[in-house]
């Protein structure tokens, strides 16, 4: 049985860049499932199987068709209970809701304003008009001037990251001594910035940096298959 | 056998303010035991059990003492697997850690300050003295400072818990369906604010208050049996 993963890219469909892809690329990858990967523009993704989702990943599984990262660990775990576990039992699931919550405020509010002249640049025309004019609506502004809000803030970014490093002094992973899905809904926001901008987002020698490129080495190196932006 | 706890009080032997001592005492009523409550000001902490720990809780059941609130709900979970469980598998142990870095550096440094007026009231003269000089010499400034330069930030304190107001659409506790020791990490701080001082941390009908009134009922309210600071 095929397993198939749409995910989102620009005018290179090999690069891949969601966040919310690369947590379903890597909890396949957990699981030690193949997969078939799909690649889907913006204004593709309401076609996606007879437009299930509106948004990507969306994973089909032979009959059984899936959409948002999180709804698909929880598929992945239950289907597959006999690999690797992905979510650690229940403690696990309902705490992963609250990295989830963590990312999106913390995380992705920083690094998603600063991405987006360099993800237009990416993209079709016809996903370019689509793209400005959704997320322009979204910010209330023009792309320029969110990116231009967002340059020069390194050091918040940091900070924010506090909780992440502290927890590293003990354990390796959010997940402990291996990764969980917590790790990949944290490592899809990085990958996220890390295959569309040249930024360094982390100081090297920061121990959440470090932590990144142990999750790079994953799976056979899942996530550094994609060379960073350069 | 007989479980004792110590953890701290002032003046009052009857008002326990330590946000770490009441993780244990919710550990412990979670999984419904019995236990006996040890006072112990500040200057007695290092006495406690043969100057086993440098900090409180400190817990006895039978022949093991141990210190550390993390380490007591391991402790419990394994000595107690049959009781309700406390960290829900390996997931929930891993992803508590991220949970405690969260409430350490988010909660903890924005409530720690404005508290340290109202708990230098709580205590014994001799107690107010190491208090005093220990927290001075934390902060490198006069706990009166401390106290006012924290003043007027409740804005900033409200921002920080998104990710918790966020988590909470989706599920009731930290835990999910129901309450873990994730919940009791982040319960400890805001119940230390509210036995220490009449402060209104947070604006009725936040999402996050509402969570904190549910934790206030659990076990038959062993948090609300102590009324708030007035």
């Amino acid at each position: 049985m095929t397993i198939t993963l749409y995910e989102l890219t620009g005018r290179d469909t090999a690069r891949p860049f969601s966040p919310h892809c690369w947590k379903t690329v890597m909890s396949l990858a957990h699981k030690g499932l193949d997969f078939v990967r799909s690649p889907v523009p913006f204004t593709g993704v309401p076609e996606v199987e007879n437009r299930l989702g509106k948004t990507v990943p969306v994973l089909r599984d032979g009959d059984t068709v899936i959409s948002d990262s999180f709804e698909i660990a929880l598929y992945l775990e239950k289907a597959y209970p006999d690999l690797p576990t992905l979510l650690g039992g229940e403690g696990g699931i309902a705490l992963s809701r609250f990295i989830e919550s963590w990312s999106l405020t913390q995380i992705h509010t920083a690094i998603g304003g600063r991405l987006l002249l360099d993800i237009h640049a990416m993209l079709e025309p016809k996903d370019q008009a689509y793209f400005r004019q959704s997320r322009e609506t979204r910010f209330g502004k023009p792309l320029e001037d969110v990116v231009e809000a967002s340059a020069g803030r390194a050091g918040e970014f940091a900070a924010r990251l506090e909780p992440l490093r502290i927890m590293l002094k003990q354990q390796p992973f959010i997940g402990g001594e291996g990764p969980l899905f917590a790790d990949y809904i944290v490592f899809g926001a990085f990958q996220w910035a890390r295959v569309c901008s040249a930024e360094q987002l982390l100081e090297s020698g920061d121990p959440v940096a470090d932590w990144f490129e142990r999750c790079l080495d994953l799976h056979h190196g899942a996530g550094r298959a994609i060379a960073a932006a350069a």
